[in-house]
């Protein structure tokens, strides 16, 4: 399982410097890596490693690559970015050690007799596989994962342990869903039926029937008890390529754009649309009914209310300081106004007025 | 599976005017229904599509019924709450079109010989039912359920894929809990037993046994992957019809008023009371031991650390602005304090002081 | 399973006043306790309790003693910690009275062949144990548990009904992991491997394999639907008698130091260090590849974006208030630049200069 540089080439792209036969066997960083490993120069702030390193060969751009003092005795495959090639080449080595898994559905999972599944896909125990689902070629389905009725699987996807699927659900090709992921279940929605006031208030909410679905696009990874709500009648829509990180909450009938990235914790309510390339830091919070426009990026902890129609970054979290000096400054912020107050008196008493209000 | 408007009237109240032979199958939008569908008017600023749509039969308020300028050739059934009336028709549309679910315990679930299951109850695969739970009239438990001995699943119920409930807890009549919601689980208690300070403090956290349930009320629905912690010595309290979205938790021994709604991501300490018909935004977080009067709305993304004794709209978040203009206003209102200062200086320093200190 | 003072000082420690032959067999506050009953006083403030108590046995620290008025006809246990002697008296009620649990796997489990388990240890209802796992004595798996190829649990460990433990991870001695936890999940790491820019951007994020593990130390406790990443190249690691509550996100290669406590719905991004004996509030965000020194403090739904470098309590969050009064102060600070400016303007216009620029 180790192959030489020329055969990493010719599978991955890239220049080869120096021995195009040496073999690397595994990935190391720069300041750890023997002869039979492969490192890798991401950041220009570590190139002295590359002078001292005893890596096999070392990934790098063709911009670093000229700025080193020496290429004696070293090499090198030269990729504009060799952080992808990197993770590239890790994902082959690892599924090269992988141990084999035997397609075919385990003797302890539910299959309905109408699902359709792919003779190379994996079913572990117990799975529970409802009427009409369709499963694609080398699906993993691991244990305890529950698919419900009429749900599309895409080719190549991997379900971890206790993923949920809930019906009428669609996953593009190569999804990623980690254990605990639920998919599907019901939008938060419900009438208010009541009358009369405070103590005299009868009434209940009736559930508003949640009909759409959850499409979900190719190559999209979904983290661990990450939640994404079915539509209330259209689908709620993640597009291609989209990565969302663990305990995440996805309202319904939200359109989440293609190559997003959502961190940890961050909850998005219902109806809101994601543009594409957005960056959305953990734990922020985006209201419902809003728009963000492409190449939005918000900071962590932020909360959006309103629509971002431009790309930029936006911001609303203060960093965590001294207990006793917040205490001031809030105390202060509280009572803001009082300095406005302050201000204006001054202004009114100064025989010039400097200045127009706030 | 289509009704007449005299049928729909017959069971869900309202009065017809025009054709009450039409029949219609199913609900769309004002702009999209057709002659077999039946729309809803709840906002008045859709007024006008009234006039143009296609739908069979259109509900509709008394009040905006009156500002109608024709009912010629449309059919309508009149109700104070066409937005409701929606929603249990809708119901009504979705158990008539979903499959029948036959009765019964699928050979691949764990029953304990004690427990007590109606003959109308569903317990699909991979469900385990500890010694001594009464799973009552109509419940349903869906793929990978766990209930915990001495549980009590009340009639009309339904649990998705992989929820677990915790041993010696009560869920109420009619209640949905969503695919990996969690409830019982221990709350979050430990008794410190260190001595020595800094580097020599040894000792370690003692764990306080959670010895209370939870007690969960009628028709209560809680999300995917909420968890609702049992008590410490007695129970933590749902009570009847609240709404509790995905990714909540909820401490030991709170108690969450009858029809209060609680949006996705909020987090609630131990021991924390809210009232009754609250509506706690997303991602909301409340302290442990406050008290939340009735009616008390708390909006998206604030945070509560002391009781909120008045009915009220309560806030604490900011919302996110550009990035720069953030860092601006954060820089100083960390220095809010020498604003302060250089005001009460600028006040000694005129002849006569304006106003008192804020 | 009553016990006599005697009995439980011999077990538990502490210094018996009284009828050492007394019998307790349950716990109770000071104000509800019965003759059969132990109670404890922690908080000085119930000191009068003490004197009314209808308690078989009073848990008690030497000085609370000396306040007493009287001890007549009263019996205590001394000792300086009541309350997390209280915790393990309690502890040891329930163990007994907990039925029990034959050791042995359940039929409806799936264990590979190799995996090495505990005689005595309980496997439940479809739990899956993978290839190469090791399971220790007393290690109680419940329903749905799965755990993944080569991981090793220690012994005494309770993984509650639908936690996941993926592949390659260790879980030390006296575990705790509730329902729905997940550890060693795919920690969020992908290259981004993009070219153009705008409309015009093309490519795709590369996942990084993340090949470490996830480490944790013995007596640690991990909350319900919690999720813990494991390592991209090295481990993600929790030290000893770590305590985690419900719906944590700790990311890739945090190292969390022991004994530090961490409430609900914290979310921690990757490769950050949380010193040893903290106390993480709820709600917190911290970012990642920051440093928290030991006991630290962060109160509840603060954001920690720099490392926090001494011991401490800091803060970020502000407490919710009337919503009309917050938007008054929050337009304020978006101005405070301008209420700064017109500070200085009167400065400016003022004779003599009071103050230099915040």
């Amino acid at each position: 399982m180790a192959f030489t540089l020329e055969e990493l080439a010719g599978r991955f792209g890239g220049e080869v410097i120096g021995n195009a036969a040496q073999r690397v066997g595994s990935l190391a960083p720069l300041d750890q890596a023997g002869p039979q490993q492969l490192a890798f120069l991401a950041n220009p702030k570590y190139l002295a490693q590359v002078d001292t390193t005893r890596a096999g060969a070392v990934l790098i751009s063709p911009g670093d690559l000229e700025k080193l003092a020496s290429r004696e005795g070293r090499n090198f495959i030269v990729t504009p970015n060799p952080y992808a090639y990197f993770a590239r080449v890790a994902q082959a080595f690892i599924d090269l050690a992988a141990p084999k898994v035997q397609p075919g559905v385990h003797p302890g999972a539910s299959v309905d007799a109408s699902a359709q599944i792919a003779a190379s896909a994996v079913i572990g125990p117990n799975v529970t596989v409802e009427a009409g689902v369709v499963i694609g070629e080398h699906v993993r389905l691991d244990a305890n994962v529950f698919v419900g009725r009429g749900t599309r699987i895409g080719a190549g996807s991997h379900l971890y342990p206790g993923a949920t699927i809930y019906h009428g659900c669609r996953i593009g090709e190569r999804a990623i869903v980690h254990a605990g992921a639920v998919i599907g279940s019901d939008g938060f929605g419900f009438a208010p039926d009541f009358t009369g006031e405070g103590e005299a208030r009868t009434g209940s909410w009736v559930k508003i029937p949640q009909v759409g679905g959850v499409s979900i696009g190719p190559d999209v990874e979904i983290g661990a008890n990450t939640t994404i709500d079915r539509g209330a009648m259209a689908d709620t829509i993640i597009e291609e390529c989209v990565k969302i990180d663990n305990l995440v909450q996805i309202g319904h009938n939200c359109k989440i754009g293609a190559y997003t990235v959502i961190a940890g914790c961050v909850g998005i309510a219902g109806s809101t649309t994601i543009g594409r390339h957005c960056m959305i830091g953990g734990a922020v919070g985006i209201a419902g009914h809003v728009t963000l426009a492409d190449y939005v990026i918000v900071t962590a902890k932020s909360g959006v209310s309103k629509s971002l129609k431009k790309a930029g970054v936006y911001t609303s979290a203060f960093p965590a300081v001294d207990n006793a000096d917040w205490n001031k400054s809030a105390a202060l912020l509280r009572n803001i106004d009082k300095l406005r107050d302050r201000i204006r008196a001054l202004e009114a008493a100064l025989p010039a007025k400097p200045q127009g209000d706030a």
